[in-house]
């Protein structure tokens, strides 16, 4: 059994891991740490686990302990782990880090979105963003995985296959994104409290999100060239789900066709991809592949006047956070790409 | 008091038109038609409404009934009361129709978006688009007038400052909605099953939505030439409400500041219209306009690229039908704007 | 115009309070206190508010300020608010305390249900208990109305005519609440958070819910001797409503028709009680009194085994708390009943 | 490998067993019928399953097919199976019947509570009802499984400890129960139209449930006496989940402790039961076993007037139908309790 370790465990992405790892057939955690709940069983966090990992408790974090394990899931809020991961990374310790620590290609980025000088721009250089679609070959035998953000890997799923196949005008999106309100993690605020959040439709970070920054690296390594995405998340009363439209204007030319073959060259033998045609028997909607790691991704072109739009839809916690971690993880093991995911999703 | 007669009253846009007109100080309700509920009392319909209305039963629709009103307004399906509506305004009686059947001044849109031959072009051509934002001066008076699509109430207050103060780079607009359940009406099917809606983000009719007809005749108008509009909208889980989200590229130059100034300037004094500064202390969310007549509007610019995004958030069943057909109405007799508009809107 | 001031006008109480008072014929406020909010203007905290008030701006609260009402409306939380009561009724203001200070009659229930000892068991003799349907006499001329809890509004509307009429086996009532999530206030908290609530169905205070004390005392009033109630509120994902589902063994002999007559007659010329014969036709649901300050009630026999349970469902928002606070206020001044209150309820 | 058929596939119950079969490792699904779909692949009714079940469509119901299989999962409505459960067990096939068609032991009881009189009172007296708990040594080699009705599931499991241990002044319950949307299948009508559900709180069957009928044969087993249920069912807003609060008066002289103790005895060693100290560390809800087969129970007792209630959360359509059919059936066969049911529950 490949031993791991759960950093940052009583948030959403924490429970999910745990969630996940517990019927993974070839991890055991053996370490969960949590400030806030260091000291009580699993339980008290997600209580949906009672039953589950009956000889843990949560602990503080602790690099010593950290050391022990053959991989570190690390949950931590953006910045708090980044020295930790690296110091695991140095140690030969396999880290997934699941926060925007390690993603981002170019040091002076994080000046721009998160602004602070990032500390091991050598780090940033052999971490594997770790969408799975876009970096298989990398991930294989990876030491540092950097686990993409929700909106981000829903952007980059509805708009990869028009950007790779150079359907669209000129190489800028618009990326609408609605978004449930466990993406925004487990502490309460005004904005989430219940009677504030449920029926809400609202913008947040309006202005520009910085997940825009991962869909814009990963589009421009696909395009060959600068692309430009627009993020706008959009608040809306589901608990899970993300749903990315990503607009766009088709070049003089392509057509449905066109479109139809990017997505399904682009996604061809993609474990965790179904591609949907969107109509009266399928839609592309978080609802259907709610508790799963499954990306469902779709197209429409309004021919009138050859505006074309990517979908993808995915559960923010798993395909947007703990799965994905996971399925980056078994390849760069060589287990199996589904182990620990295998389950269908829920519905209704 | 000016006798008024509703057409396909059991629908939730009939609802509201009753729900609103019983507190009209000017109005009163003498005729009410459904062909499923006939005979029944309007609480069978509308259960909020026991006690209202006591001594009205729904009634089979009577042109001749229909003549004897002062006004009358019309939510039947769109094609069903066309004839109807021709027939009474040529009677002198005035209507409010708030199906789509008189919302298009250019004959061939109804070919192209409606699939039929529009048999009244020149009543067409009388016809006042109830938006009174745009259309104040033509309401005072006007026999008939064509109330907006809630989609397109949003898609264009959301993008009308944009386009009449010029400044976008093209004239292309993606306006991606998000919309409550109850804008597809009251008739149940498998995509309105709660277990099927609730939770849900999907988008339906992707490839264009027929209420972009209706923007793109209102903003050419502004904008003194062609506009294209694509709408796009997502069904999300709330029960009302409607939030446009225009989205654009600005022209070269434009700032922040131009786009606060156009819509300072295309509001100014508007009863119904609240600007809100997107930021720490406010945000557009049709929560916050929940039953009544107000359209929330605000807008955001994203500098890095030149992304500009205009809001509006409505209740669709109010400023989107019901509010706004009474709004154009009470303005068509020079009554108060706000007459049995007046009450603030629910939170939370 | 009546000058009334708003204590705690911040919460959801007050915002109800505000949202209400702004359509009142007869009240102006000149005065909204908030500890968090003062200086910031009213719609900071209600922003569906915007455009209302808008003189007006959250103060700190001061007993001087207060003096200068003719009434205030004190919705500040149980306990804050008690000795400036005190002081505004004795120096001859008249106060609607919406908190639980001024409602039982009896001091040592202060001691039992609170859990401290009432420093003005004089005031609670001369305060009414500001349910309109059982207290109307009383609450003419009224200078301290002590305004019923939400649920205990409820539970004594769902019950009153089983024990008024004596038809129940013995005078012990099981009252299973469901309530939506604003009762529990606008403070954030973890059971609040919308991933945590959204979708919820639990019990809380299931040991015994203090709201049972009020019910009791006006329960045993009505009976002629002591009413035993169980009173366990659940928490369902809705924002507003409470249903109280009162279930009780009828008294051998006792029929459906009596009950229906006990209701009929319990109620009948209340303003703001609907009797629903609950069937094909019609149920007793919170959704249908929305924003407004009904009450629905209703009842069911299970004629096989003698159970009746007897339904009341209203906004607790309105009836629960503002509403009502207003209705009896209208009564005690003599207005018009409904004042401030005339709207219909919203549906869907 | 297990051959099954899926009589009724389309509906929730029958998407839900084909959820869990399709990881269930000893059984394969060769079968799966609906009228509605025949012809159709599974995803098209169950969007949540594309790319599972690759091989299979929907076909119509065929006695002939339904003989090739080992067992039999029938989903079908009530009365609609009833034949064909009676020829395929003679025929020797092994039927787990999800239907109330085989669940009451006493034929008169159909007529009372269905309207129809019974042709098989011979295989009533066979079946076994399949609640774990309770029929556990039965349900060995089982040739007939009666699956529970997801009410009485959770009506039983909050209520058999108290009845089992005698614990109250007299043998009546009044269980109130919350339902999500999901329980009424997934036919399109009025009730369950998103606008009217959604916010929902209102009683169904206010005069006494069906279900009603299940927990009063199996509570008077437990007591070896008769045992008097009423059943209460409500309409919540949630999607998934079924929470009962079983309420009654406890026997002079019992205690907390009594109650406690009757509840780990009952459910000592059980898989899928999870008893929750309700507090400030735990709460039975069931969102907590969303998606799973766990019942989560609890009890509380106001010890001030005698009330005892005992809870029971269940995930209707897995514990409450196709995870308690298939639990049902793993012990028939001797293979592990919770093949095809080891995921843990979602949450948020």
């Amino acid at each position: 059994m490949i031993r791991a370790a759960v950093l940052g465990g009583s948030g959403y992405t924490g429970g999910e891991l745990l969630r996940l790892l517990a019927t993974h057939p070839s991890v055991e955690v053996f370490y969960v740490t949590s400030r806030e709940y260091a000291g009580a069983p699993i339980h008290f966090a997600h209580p949906n686990l009672r039953g589950y990992y009956r000889g843990l408790r949560f602990e503080k974090l602790s690099l010593d302990r950290a050391l022990e394990a053959d991989v570190v899931f690390s949950a931590l809020p953006h910045g708090v782990g980044l020295e930790t991961t690296a110091k695991l990374v140095e140690s030969g310790v396999q880290v997934v880090d699941l926060s925007a620590d390690y993603r981002l290609k170019n040091p002076s980025a994080y000046r721009e979105w998160y602004g602070f000088e990032h500390p091991y721009p050598d780090l940033l250089a052999r971490a594997v963003y770790g969408l799975p679609e876009l970096h298989r070959d990398e991930l294989r035998g990876a030491k540092l995985i950097a686990s993409p953000g929700c909106n981000a890997t829903a952007a980059i799923l509805a708009s990869a296959p028009l950007v790779k196949h150079g359907l669209l005008e000129d190489n800028r999106l618009i990326v609408d994104v609605k978004a449930g309100s466990s993406e925004r993690g487990s502490k309460p605020s005004r904005s989430s409290h219940h009677p504030e959040r449920e029926g809400a439709m609202r913008p947040y970070s309006p202005r520009g999100h910085r997940h825009a920054a991962e869909a814009e690296q990963e589009l421009a390594r696909l395009a060959g060239g600068e692309v430009r995405v627009s993020l706008i998340p959009h608040a809306v009363s589901s608990i899970r789900g993300v749903l990315a439209s990503a607009h766009a204007w088709l070049r003089e030319g392509a057509t449905d066709m066109d479109v139809a073959r990017a997505f399904s060259e682009t996604y061809r033998g993609s474990r965790f991809i179904r591609i949907v045609a969107i109509g009266a028997q399928g839609t592309v909607d978080p609802k259907f592949v709610q508790g799963s790691n499954y990306a469902d991704v779709g197209y429409a072109v309004e021919k009138r006047i050859g505006r074309v739009t990517g979908f993808a839809a995915i559960d923010n916690l798993v395909r947007g956070a703990a799965g994905q971690a996971i399925q980056a993880f078994n390849i760069s093991r060589d287990l199996p790409e589904d182990a620990g995911l295998g389950y269908p999703p829920l519905h209704p």
